[in-house]
């Protein structure tokens, strides 16, 4: 099939024209709608008296820029192989994928009716007590799973070689996350209550450095197949059940990147809370769903791990317990150590960069958003300078803490 | 052109067809001797009365091991794409290519008249005085210039695209410099005065966990494009020049392995002439030749770095005199510490594993053989479990004599 842009009309048409389709749909009446808001592509809900499913379908350029900022819809076809993966390796975190088109750049999922996006969820200051537990059972399998601590070395190479040219969304995180909001660049954004700090950073010797070695390894370490970009944009969940969506930014990168992107943006959430409910004991509840995430993410990974009897790294008889305690553990602390750098990052960009959060940006008050942006920097900078030596989580926690109160 | 195995018969035929070939060679008689030492492929020396070359074909299974050991001739795709990598970022070290053909697995090169196998050389006690800054000229240019600190993100991931599924020649190197000769495998092979130490080692912790670290960054840490196989055995050379040639194990991995690789085989040839030769005088100067190329690379490679603009990893603008400064420091220490962990796995495998270096192995008596060994396995314990500590070159030399004396 030829690639053509849909539209309302073609949508129809293509839903038509697609047995596994029509098979949910039903050959009713269809309602469809375009939802207007993604960044990327173009989403559209389709309704019938029977079924409701989502369409997504990328368009050769950055949808939220125009057609004069191209981007391949390449990157529909790594959304497409990482769903699948995940889907495989976690399928109760995963929408059911219904149908999937490289050609046209398209993919339909399971709608998600009772879901909300994490992010208004935090905002509102709900609590999701299942939500660790849920989501280091994604993190630990979908890592774990993908790497040479699982994987035969062909069959990692052979997943890798799915994701190695998903190189324009690389890019863009290597640009917009580690490179331009420390330096003076046209797309940096910014509280203007900030320009003093924002200069006072692009001067930190120290930060600066720090940063390149983040940025380093997040371009040449290739750990496990990530997300790419699992903020709390990129998850769907109620008080039950938690979806991870939008994996188009997925690539074998560092292990500590994705569990980085999730606590800065729940640490996001939580300096936010100081003027957006002042609610602390949501605050308190956020710093240990912090926790939990490291505590049970190492839990799990190791569980895993330890259920493997042979894997690239670890042949069947080279390893006796002593020799895989003891590796395991400065593995671990590396895997630690590396999320919190990460977290740094991820949280230091959204001040300056071309993409803040809501969570803080929708603060109307410049000098409230203020206060709270220099506390995320504060917390930032520690990580980002402290991440190679920092030794537990209790320590983090309590550098948190400090930085904020 | 389908693939077929050549023989000398066949060899002529295919010269006759191959028009680049027959300008070198012109129209005459042609000499053809198949040399019937390579261990996975076939070479054949083609002379003519006007020229001689190298024409090389892999066939699908490691000919020392026969049909009964199938590996891939895609193999030769990666040593075609490796050599013409080299040759055009270090022409003076890599061979002409006349002719490369992947269907039929084939490469044609200029054959190296006046060129000896460095291993050779270095067992004959002679030196080669502008090897050291010959040698970092390739390395520093090479692993520069294959790297996120010169390419741009998307021509990295495009050069890497291209030897990413060197597979079967990876799980070579993983299998047999960092797991089985550390553990009871059938395909060890030991003198049998060390059987006591090879027991001792399989049971010392420490080394094995360090093992598996540097294991880990093999597979997972895609800095560069590396030769992949560069001991002494993989140069050609005289007193005036050096090539290196075999690069079917090309890859991207860890900056320090071909380095590593390198200076293990320096070493080995230290270690030897203890019994070999008991020139004390040569030793000194295969000592200053190692000291010579971890000095010369890191000012080549940082030479080539602070001549690049901009890279994937810096972009204009970012990092100002200090930043860069700091960075360079702490990354050029990182190379050098992962090069000494490298160089001493491939010092200890050559001691347990399938394949020894004649340098060692060529020692008849078995009790000055395992002397020797016993000195190599001592530097290379220390490496191994000191890589991530070791300050400086000097220091290097400082422990590699008072293991060895």
């Amino acid at each position: 099939m030829e690639y053509t842009i849909l539209d309302n009309d073609k949508v129809r048409g293509y839903i038509q024209d697609t047995p596994e389709l029509m098979a949910i749909l039903g050959e009713g009446e269809l309602s469809i709608q375009e939802v207007g808001d993604g960044n990327l592509n173009y989403v559209y809900i389709v309704e019938s008296s029977k079924s409701k499913i989502i369409l997504k379908q990328a368009v050769p350029y950055l949808r939220i820029a125009g057609e004069g900022w191209p981007l391949s819809r390449e990157r529909m076809n790594y959304e497409i192989r990482a769903l699948s993966y995940f889907r495989e390796i976690a399928p109760s975190f995963i929408p059911t994928i219904y149908h999937a088109n490289e050609e046209m750049s398209v993919v339909a999922l399971r709608f998600l009716e009772n879901h909300i996006i994490m992010r208004r969820g935090l905002m509102e200051g709900i609590r999701y007590p299942k939500f660790a537990e849920q989501i280091t059972d994604f993190l630990a399998a979908s890592l774990l799973k993908s790497s040479s601590l699982y994987l035969s070395s062909e069959s990692k190479r052979a997943l890798m070689d799915r994701f190695n040219t998903n190189t324009q969304l690389c890019k863009i995180s290597e640009d917009f996350i580690f490179t331009f909001p420390y330096m003076e660049h046209d797309s940096n954004n910014i509280n203007p209550k900030m320009v003093s700090v924002q200069k006072e950073l692009q001067n930190d010797t120290e930060f600066k450095v720090q940063m390149l070695k983040l940025k380093y390894l997040f371009m040449n370490q290739s750990d496990a197949l990530l997300h790419g970009d699992l903020h709390t944009g990129s998850i769907m969940l109620n008080k039950d059940e938690t979806y991870v969506i939008d994996p188009e930014f997925a690539f074998f990168g560092p292990f500590g990147f994705d569990i980085g992107a999730l606590i800065a943006n729940l640490l996001q959430s939580y300096v936010s809370h100081f003027e957006r409910t002042r609610d602390s004991d949501y605050q308190q509840w956020l710093l240990e769903t912090v926790e939990a995430i490291f505590v049970k993410f190492e839990a799990k990974f190791l569980d895993h791990w330890n259920r493997t009897d042979e894997s690239a790294l670890i042949a069947h008889g080279y390893a006796d317990e002593a020799v895989l305690a003891s590796f395991q553990k400065q593995f671990m602390e590396m895997i630690f150590r590396q999320s919190v750098g990460f977290a740094g990052a991820k949280m230091a960009r959204r001040l300056f960069g071309i993409a803040g959060v809501e969570d803080i940006t929708g603060i109307d008050d410049p000098d409230a958003r203020a206060r709270v942006e220099k506390k995320s920097l504060a917390i930032a900078k520690r990580f980002v300078k402290e991440y190679e030596k920092i030794g537990n989580v209790k320590e983090l926690i309590g550098m948190i803490k400090q930085e904020s109160e």
